[in-house]
């Protein structure tokens, strides 16, 4: 609670510019250690107006090398912004690997801004748009403080900040502001309104704090009414953090182990979703050129309508190799005007987005309002070829079905679609097309050594393969699981879930 | 010229449809080479309006794989473009190796919705705003057709299409969309403004046309009153000129040698430039502390005015290592509002950047309106390290001079304020230094291997420093040579530099 906290506590100057000299020094000594280890750190202002926060955050920067970090003062989103899902912005914000990233204001002031109800009666943030606010925020902090495992970006070190002052102080500061022609423009009707309800706001912030504090990322409250103490419980706090972040970095991440090679029983153990799939399904010639005009004419149509209702769809596509993704990516997207959609096809991590954490590089594709965004392979290579190759350990892949939930849960909730498809073939089918990839000069560029490779690992994939459709088949994003030995029935059937999806949003 | 273009050429139904699914195959198969070969293609589309400019850039797409191209409808710039140069959000798409951007309207566009003067009576774009653009288009084609030579993304292969249409054919057009219902909404006044005045239209694309026509990036006339016969040409003319790029790339490009080492009469020819700077110059403590106070109080206030008045502002450091780099940008950012500046430190290229253009990692920083960014290192790597290590080979380092003015005067063009710094020691300072940063516990971090490497090169970097100054001091971005044996002298030095050149520019 806020004001269980005791705001006049005081350094005198004597003390505290003997302080601050030495604490500089360390705070940027320890800087370059976590530079060279590679942490990623992420440093939050909040607090009252008026309360110091950008002076407080100048101070710090003060101390660090420039060449380090980023700093982000968050205002308003801009238009691009507000067409995105509440948390994209600071996703875009996350700081790759070593460097250190301050936000004067974060998500919380955002949050406060955009999706509480403060005016209300009410302040316990319990409407439904506050709490799903809070649980994104309280994933976005979460997934990036926990997150690590495999070759991509170590944990972030996340650490929250809210300057707490009093009324009467604040009132002080405001007017002080207001007194000078240098300040006076600091000041404005917002800061006033805080005034005016700060008891009110009060209880806000409590229950912000209460529901967003965690160990990983832990609320530092800051009592600021004297600015040398609250300098001082600052650097002391982020130097204290900063050492325990460099000694844990330093206990080695165990690597995955590879998927080992299944006996015959095990084999038969497998599949309980995939099994039951019917392959045999399939589409005669002439029905499907008839259909397929059909569904592209009303995909255009309905992105059109989708455009004008500022509804996000994101269509994610997952399957063996030569399962026929590619193909039915070419049949959606020649329907659908090239100015709304962009197809993301996702390989191996670039080391720029080696160096932020594994998410990152997919929530920085997602779609504005009104855009489709088309994913061939997906967020779900953590818990397939990540797992199955021994890329990332147990213990990370298996967290990832519930970070993974949250990410499209996040979606829906900020009214994105979500269609995902697992196109599912028989081995046999699989090595019929990869024979005859390998003869056709049209289709030769479709293979290579590492398809082969794979396809010794089937049975392997197939176990990453049902249990990911088991625990990642949620209300707001099922899995369609297509049969797709027969490229003709697979394609329209993706088109019919497409067009039957949208309709539905619509 | 556009006139002497004979516009009803046709090709009729049964024709087409013979020739177009053989020309789309051969189409994606080319596209496909492309990206094996790991060349970045851009193709711009211009023309009339209602001349079908989208209609063929979707036919185009049909043929592609959607998982090698970007699609860019370039419309009015963003909020966040309107603050940045000009050619900055083009820039900002330019492909990476292997990949095929196609522009829905590009810069022509642009340049005529927001620099040219066609309702004046003069239109033959010699305003200086219109020069100025036109200078600012042929220098991006040219920079980035004829770029390569270093690890870094091949050469562009540009190719620009105008869709020509009749008056007459134009109106019918408008016409027609007008009629009906799901089109009526794609006419708009700027489209019957351009009709009314075609004839005023006409002589400014010529100009257009006629200025920015090159062997490395060509203009296409479409005659396109009659879709078919345009829509095959346009097929043509791409393929033939895939055909081409692809094999022009097999020529294998020439790695740059190293620079020798020198013979003593060598050495006696080298540092004409530098030679004559005088290292004495120092500053005492006191002195220093006073200065550097009045000096970051003004620097704080320049800032602001400058964020007032939306000056952006470049400021770019270069030196040998040790020659104090760093501390200088400490100092300065430190009396800097950290919401209004970036420091951009420039070191080995990441794989995402060596796939684009060698200026377009810096590029994607250069300033809003309004704000700094400071750059430790910079583009003149190209003939620094490049240089010297043989990264890249002579003819393209040589041509880098060129580029790199051209882009300097582009960004002193669009109002910003360019400030360049060499920090000239003495070989023996930086022994020293190294040497204290061997034995100092908090400097310590500042040295490895590779700078005891480079200081064998010593007199190289010289050669290619000097060489350097003479041909990029120029009256838009000088060059500002700072004795920096003293790090008082060399603190204060480039502050005042800086603080007289905003000055001036205010």
């Amino acid at each position: 609670m806020l004001r269980d906290v005791e705001l006049s506590k005081k350094i005198d100057k004597e003390e505290y510019d003997k302080l601050i000299p030495d604490m500089r020094l360390k705070l940027g000594a320890l800087q370059r250690d976590l530079n060279k280890s590679k942490i990623p750190v992420m440093l939050v202002f909040e607090g009252w107006h008026a309360s110091g926060k950008s002076l407080m955050v100048n101070e710090i920067l003060r101390a660090m090398d420039p060449r380090c970090f980023q700093m982000h003062a968050i205002d308003e989103p801009t238009p691009e912004e507000a067409q995105k899902p509440f948390m994209w912005r600071f996703w875009m914000k996350t700081p790759p690997s070593g460097l250190t990233a301050i936000f004067d204001q974060g998500w919380y002031s955002r949050f406060i801004e955009e999706k509480a109800d403060i005016d209300g009666k009410k302040m316990l943030l319990t409407s439904r748009k506050e709490q799903e606010a809070i649980s994104q925020i309280f994933e976005f902090e979460k997934v990036l403080a926990t997150g690590g495992g495999s070759e991509q970006s170590n944990p972030y070190l996340i650490l929250k900040f809210f300057l707490d002052i009093s009324k009467k102080e604040q009132k002080k500061r405001l007017e002080k502001l207001e007194d000078r022609k240098v300040s006076v423009f600091l000041v404005n009707k917002a800061d006033w309104k805080q005034h005016k309800h700060y008891g009110r706001y009060m209880p806000v912030f409590d229950r912000m704090i209460e529901l967003t504090d965690a160990i990983y990322a832990p609320w530092k409250i800051v009592e600021a009414d004297n600015w040398r103490f609250a300098t001082v419980k600052v650097y002391v706090t982020i130097i204290d953090a900063f050492n325990k972040g460099l000694q844990q970095a330093k206990k080695v991440q165990a690597k995955g182990k590879k998927m080992a090679t299944m006996t015959p029983v095990e084999k038969e153990m497998t599949g309980s979703i995939l099994d039951k799939i019917d392959l045999n399904k399939s589409m005669p010639e002439d029905e499907y050129h008839e259909r397929l005009k059909t569904c592209q004419k009303e995909l255009a149509e309905l992105q059109m309508r989708a455009f004008e209702k500022k509804l996000p769809v994101v269509i994610a596509y997952e399957g063996m190799d030569a399962s026929g993704k590619g193909g039915n990516i070419k049949r959606l997207s020649e329907s659908l005007d090239p100015r709304g959609y962009e197809v993301i096809p996702i390989g191996v991590p670039t080391d720029v987005e080696k160096n932020h954490h594994y998410l990152w590089r997919f929530w920085i594709h997602f779609p504005s309002k009104g855009y489709f965004t088309i994913f061939d392979r997906t967020w779900y290579g953590r818990v397939l070829v990540e797992r199955v190759e021994g890329l990332t350990s147990e213990k990370y892949w298996r967290k990832a079905y519930n970070e993974i939930n949250r990410m499209e849960e996040a979606l829906s909730d900020n009214g994105t679609v979500v269609i995902k498809f697992w196109l599912q073939i028989d081995p046999k089918t699989e090595l019929e097309r990869f024979k005859s990839r390998e003869t056709n000069p049209n289709k030769e560029w479709k293979i290579d050594i590492n398809d082969w490779k794979d396809r010794s690992k089937w049975n392997q994939y197939t176990i990453a393969a049902d249990e990911m459709l088991y625990h990642t088949s949620t209300t707001h994003a099922p899995w369609h699981i297509i049969p797709s030995d027969d490229k003709h029935y697979s394609r329209i059937t993706t088109m019919d879930t497409i067009i039957d999806t949208i309709k539905k949003a619509l």
